[in-house]
């Protein structure tokens, strides 16, 4: 494609299939959101589950980060906990606090209670936003479809919230662990489900987040989330989509990781991508993922402008072409990131070369 | 020492030193604490702060877990947190919030009104303690001093308190670099002052928690908290005191804190024992820790006793006799832990030739 004009969505899926492009796309977790004064406005004539449930207003906030910043790349907004949702949980979301889940599941009794999501209907406004996204980005710009990942997921609905110790999920794992595993597996049919259904619905690609695997040792990990994740990507992968699994403080499960079978690896800062590329080259060419995303850490957003142009520059020559590479965040945009940063970020990734 | 019986501090000090122990010796971070129905008792009389500052409490609260559990080292009772209020800052705990220290640290001026910590008076409570706690524990048990690591206790400092996204002290050390190592400089000097006069005071060993080093890339551990860390074992070691290095979710940072100069490395549950030996393996001889130290998950102790005692038995199999070992684990007691699940811990060890 060399001396050809990429639009974001070419460069964004041409990265994804392991190809040549003029510069890596960049896209950024949690982009739909807090950081945007125009995303505040919206929030404060509407509550984020209104959003969550309006097409118009769920397409509206995808869209705003791509109009002001022009990436390559939009990721549908939405929130992990619509499966515990459809699953019977009654899903709040407390100022201060974050997303809290009731009743909650700690023994194994309690899983009778729950029931089998329907994609149709219960992520119809979901779909609705991804279809009219779709048509809105008209070809131009990638469009990301998500879900929670089983243990991630299991967590909240064990915990009911957020965690700072994981003790309730993993006195659930350690204590019942044939309840466990019937937990995990209902909810890897489930996220393989709805990201099928994204896929249908106009996504281009899906991510699925991790986001507390990091918490479990090596050998717990391989017991109560690979096995889990690994199923819903080979279905992810039959169906046609390609699949971005995110690990958050998964340094100790990247050869786990690395061999999960997604497309591609999302990583956190903590991993040195140089490091990532040298255990990935251990493997198989065909066992390999493609593609490795990230991953600056977010807080380095708060830096002078200069800083972050650096950064950028330094990940760019670790990851030195050695392979496919889609720049990004190692974790979601801090809310109280200043625009200028994100900015600079954005600026410092279009300069590569 | 095959066939003569070892006390504690015998078992624990030839670990130490690489020698052949009958079993592993075994203590718990914040065994002294609140899952001891003794410690809850006590502390309904009197203030976390009150136990800190009185030296007969502070040696009471120290004694009960080594009674109760018969465990092979003493930590004595005390916080992190002395150092920055030696510095000025005002210490207090919320409950349900945790430490707060005012007022915080956010702009290089800041420094400017911080004093120099004296050891002699400001540590004078806790040292008092070390002496009564030496005395009482009668040469049976062994007793380790500590400190919070530069990263860390500047992480309290910036914020205030606890966070979960470091943005305070990030924004603060990515913007202000030359003011960061100012701040990490005092705090590197005045944390091998006091892990020293814990020595001189009685403390067979010391343990520095970089509790937060896991929230930095490799490259900003590099930079912000290692050469630091290295200063201090530095001192300690020449000083003559075992000094153990505790790195909380540090796994990407491994090779950084296996060449640290310290004798001893503790790790968090996320670290296959067996990873970190193979890769210790390819240093010289004389850069190696000569002892490894940890690492079970804290919530297994909430699992059924046959599933702790599995959990010791494979870690106990996975070190192998490769290292010397000191059983513990991979982070500080949950509060609410069973007492029956660190019952059935230590017992599993004691059971281990």
């Amino acid at each position: 494609m060399d001396g050809v004009a990429m639009n974001g969505r070419q460069r964004f899926m041409t990265t994804l299939a392991g190809g040549a492009v003029d510069r890596p796309p960049v896209w950024m977790m949690r982009q739909a959101g807090r950081t945007l004064p125009e995303y505040r406005a919206l929030r404060a004539e509407h509550s984020f589950l209104t959003v969550l449930r309006d097409p118009d207003l769920a397409t509206e906030v995808t869209l705003q980060p791509v109009r002001r910043f022009g990436l390559d790349a939009a990721i549908i907004f939405c929130d992990i906990l619509i499966i515990p949702e459809a699953f019977g949980q009654e899903l709040r979301f407390e100022k201060g606090v974050g997303p809290r889940l009731a009743p909650v599941v700690r023994h194994p009794d309690d899983l009778a209670r729950l029931r089998r999501a329907d994609p149709a209907t219960d992520y119809a406004p979901l779909l609705q936003a991804l279809r009219q996204t779709k048509a809105a980005l008209d070809g131009g710009t990638a469009l990301l479809g998500f879900a929670g990942a089983p243990f991630t997921l299991a967590t909240y609905m064990v915990e009911g919230g957020s965690t700072r110790t994981f003790s309730c999920i993993k006195r659930f794992l350690f204590t019942y662990p044939a309840a466990a595993d019937d937990l995990l597996s209902r909810l890897a049919d489930a996220v393989a489900d709805l990201l099928i259904a994204q896929y249908r619905a106009g996504a281009d690609a899906v991510q699925l987040f991790d986001t507390w695997a990091g918490e479990l040792s090596a050998a717990d990990y391989e017991r109560f989330a690979a096995p889990y994740n690994r199923r819903i990507i080979a279905a992810v992968r039959a169906a046609g989509a390609p699949i971005m699994l995110f690990l958050r403080n998964g340094h100790h499960l990247l050869d786990s990781a690395l061999s999960s079978g997604a497309t591609g690896l999302a990583l956190d800062w903590r991993m040195p991508l140089s490091t990532v590329i040298g255990r990935a080259a251990a493997l198989p060419l065909e066992q390999r993922p493609m593609v490795l995303q990230g991953n600056l850490d977010p807080i380095a957003l708060f830096a002078p402008a200069a800083e972050i142009g650096e950064r950028v520059r330094a990940l760019h020559a670790e990851v030195g072409g050695r392979t496919a590479h889609i720049m990004n965040l190692g974790h979601g945009l801090h809310p109280e990131t200043p625009i200028e940063g994100i900015q600079a970020f954005v600026d410092a990734v279009k300069e590569l070369a």
